[in-house]
């Protein structure tokens, strides 16, 4: 697309610090980290969010994540790593290039501390199955 | 593995709220969301994080979260949807069985709101990008 700071990466015509490239996936460091060592891994064609890109894209994302993932984790001397992919602006996502964030993590870093996961309340979860796998 | 609790949902011995199985994949949904609808999908057989999972196990597992995130999106009307794989404590992971968040949202549900990205000092992206480099 057009105006699409990724795919203008992808073509070359913005620079990038690249880590990986191949036929269909592009690996390059986050150039506004939350940790030293942050990358992103997306596909080279332009799709929106994980809805839209073809299973066989994903395929070669996540492999590509995983090798890549490995190496930031090694090289930055890692206590752990997040691997994160936002669709749509209510879930972070601002760049809608389909994209899967790779962060380092140290112990004590700060970010994303806070996981508020609660219990449902009684008979909620049997009518969340139920409206999910209508849709499956 | 003997004392994994997602081993356990894997071979029937601790139910679980199913969305989708096949011979390699197991999806179902978190009992604790961030938000109802919240599900988990994962390979049967037990890799502890994204690096120890071969990539045949990681291509089924992605292909079966793109599908299983749709049905959530829409089944639980999101506005939004977050993938999130977290790889060891410093990382949030608690269960040591590979597995990926699927997180349906809505606009000012306040999870997850803060993503401290800040520049690299002058000099740092070319020294991290070599360090990572180095591993791949
Ligand atoms: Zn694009
Ligand atoms: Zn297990």
């Amino acid at each position: 697309m057009t105006d699409c700071i990724f795919c203008k990466i992808v073509r070359g015509e913005i620079p990038c610090a690249k880590l990986y490239e191949d036929d269909r996936v592009i690996s390059f460091l986050d150039i506004n980290p939350i940790n030293p060592g942050h990358a992103l891994v997306l596909p080279k064609n332009h799709y929106a969010t994980l809805f839209e890109a073809p299973p066989e894209e994903l395929h070669a994302c996540i492999a590509v994540a995983r090798q890549v993932a490995r190496a930031i984790h090694r090289g930055m001397g890692a206590d752990g790593l997040n691997l994160i992919q936002n669709n749509y602006r209510a879930a972070g996502q601002l760049i809608d290039h389909v994209h899967f964030h790779l962060i380092p993590r140290s112990v004590g870093d700060g970010f994303f501390t806070s996981w508020p996961a609660k219990a449902y309340p009684k008979g909620e979860l049997e009518k969340v199955l139920e409206r999910v796998k209508k849709e499956l």
